[in-house]
């Protein structure tokens, strides 16, 4: 299934250092950062223009298989009685029109499944009632309606000024990238991390100073979407056989961003090294799976930067936490696609895959350790 | 998920004092007060202003954990062949707008998991649809709409005259405060237990009048909405210090109401001696689990009453059941998220934990005893 227009994710996670504080965090970081050192050795943090000739040179590098299953260990935080509803993440999905109501919602239910606490739709009036009874445990907000209010103890996760200008952007057409625009400088300002799907991806395409040197932004184009970016971008068409550099010329070009190109492997790069992972998934092609990567991506890139920025490290080996969760989502779409393939062969569906998000999450990293 | 603006629940039982006069109900009732004897040996009916003076030197008394199990077995009625409909319970949830619709399907549904026997939600027009989507097992009744009507086996779980009120409150929305405030004196009068969670609690913290002096009336407040309490009805912040005596501080200056401070451990006070729950549930802190509390308070609240009223007792041993009610509410909660927990880890939702009401409470207190 396509991504409605503009859809795309924005989550926010309340900072509480003691949360990945434990003891073991220091040495679980060093072992993330072996894990991840062909990527990340030169430093995520830095700008990227200060970086480009570095990284220019570091783009003609291998594409390195990346330690997923590591990476899922690191970030994902461990379960602490002590915490109260929020803590674990609260996700909001811009999206949801008359013709697509499953994506918002795959998006949204999977980053509930991922382990986020609360998960926010935003989307058109048409849209709401639809995505509202797919599942009572979604936040939906039909945001064309005037009368408006989100509650004290969830008014952190979605900005009044991120709403007004949403309500700005649906009510007139004509000034949908100009409101996009607002919502993600917003966003930005906020530190929230945003991830770009669908036909989100679109308006980027045509505009891309909307994304340009936003570090916390993760572009997750497949490959037509992929294929558009690279001819408004670069200015060329897809070269299969330099992915990697291509890739990384992307990113560096847009400047500072996240991009997760999806494939039989999805090659991950943030213009500095270039990442893949390829374990096996399923090879049903059913629409839907990329609101699912996009969801957990969104809760897994929050859970990494936050897991990094509660365990100082040395700038110089620092890493980029939209890269890791580009990672982590990856992996485990895959193992659940896998799982739900072994099940339900041919007639496996997009449902039967989310279904399998905890078990598969479980499998890399037990919730009881 | 948070529930929606003035979300509450209202649940009536018929009073069959045989339902629970059964031979071994007086024996029964004996170790009930054993097992609550620190929470309530001072009286639970008096009204709280003349026991104020004692109260103050109750309070400064530890908290203890309440025998919940105790509790659960004694006050849930045994399954009689010769009941009919709704004698185990109807229950009426107020609640239900654009952007809520799974707090009140979540209260509602765990109701009837509970052991209640009809279930009812009045709702927004807007709401009605989508929470009739979410389950058949429900009355919905979008209150908006004009030509309205109650089945006639049902006319008695709900007055009129509370519709009446709810009609006003719902169309006119710069009267909320006043109709809600109706409602609740009408509930009181119909001696209906009150259970106000939620943006109810919102209200209620800027009227303090809609609940004062009314010894049906429960808060369930988390750790927000607590707080809010605090600051409007003792004009201070939280203090953990000495939680206990702020709490029985807090429903003192009330007066009559119970409150369940939800939490770690949950501590519930009636104004007199603070009881705490504090068995392990779930890590999961999955919005919506508020909900299933005030649900299952509402039932097992009324059947508490219940069980009290047909069990005549001495003054001077009387016990709160509202304070009883939130002590097996609490419980059940806790067993089911921690069963939920086991079979869902990170993945679990609220959905999952309601699917686990029922082994609970048959763990509990088994229906074939």
């Amino acid at each position: 299934m396509g991504a409605c227009p503009h859809a795309w994710q924005q989550h926010h996670l309340h900072h509480r250092g003691r949360m990945w504080a434990a003891s073991p965090a220091f040495r679980r970081q060093l072992f993330l950062l072996r894990s991840l050192a062909p990527t990340c050795a030169d430093g995520g943090r830095a700008s990227s223009s200060s970086l480009r000739p570095h990284l220019m040179y570091a783009a003609a590098g291998p594409v390195y298989e990346a330690d997923a299953e590591a990476v899922v260990r690191r970030i994902t935080p461990p379960l602490d009685r002590a915490r109260h509803k929020g803590q674990a993440g609260k996700i909001a999905i811009i999206g949801g029109c008359r013709e697509y109501t499953g994506a918002p919602y795959f998006a949204a239910i999977s980053a509930l499944r991922v382990g986020a606490d609360l998960s926010h739709v935003f989307c058109t009036k048409d849209a709401a009632t639809v995505i509202k009874s797919y599942s009572p445990e979604l936040i939906v907000h039909p945001i064309l309606e005037e009368s408006y209010s989100v509650r004290d103890d969830e008014r952190e996760s979605v900005s009044s000024s991120i709403l007004a200008e949403v309500i700005k952007w649906m009510e007139r057409f004509d000034c949908i990238v100009d409101c996009v625009g607002n919502i993600m400088r917003h966003a930005r300002q906020a530190n929230i991390p945003t991830v770009v799907d669908g036909d989100g991806l679109f308006l980027i395409t045509n505009n891309i100073g909307l994304v340009e040197d936003n570090s916390l932004a993760i572009l997750t184009p497949n490959v037509y979407e992929y294929k558009r970016l690279v001819q408004k971008v670069l200015n060329c068409e897809v070269n299969e056989e330099n992915a990697s550099e291509q890739l990384t010329a992307l990113c560096q070009k847009i400047g500072g961003v996240t991009i997760m190109r999806k494939g039989k492997a999805d090659l991950i790069s943030d213009g500095k090294k270039v990442t893949q992972v390829s374990t096996f998934g399923s090879p049903r092609r059913c629409g839907g799976q990329g609101d699912i990567l996009s969801g957990s991506v969104a809760v897994f890139s929050s859970w990494a930067r936050h897991f990094l920025l509660s365990n100082e490290q040395p700038k110089e080996t620092s890493v980029n936490p939209m890269v890791l969760g580009c990672i982590a989502g990856s992996l485990l779409l895959r193992k659940a696609a896998a799982l739900a393939f072994e099940k339900n062969k041919r007639s496996t569906v997009t449902t039967d895959i989310i279904e399998f998000l905890g078990q598969s999450l479980e499998d890399i990293c037990p919730a009881g350790r």
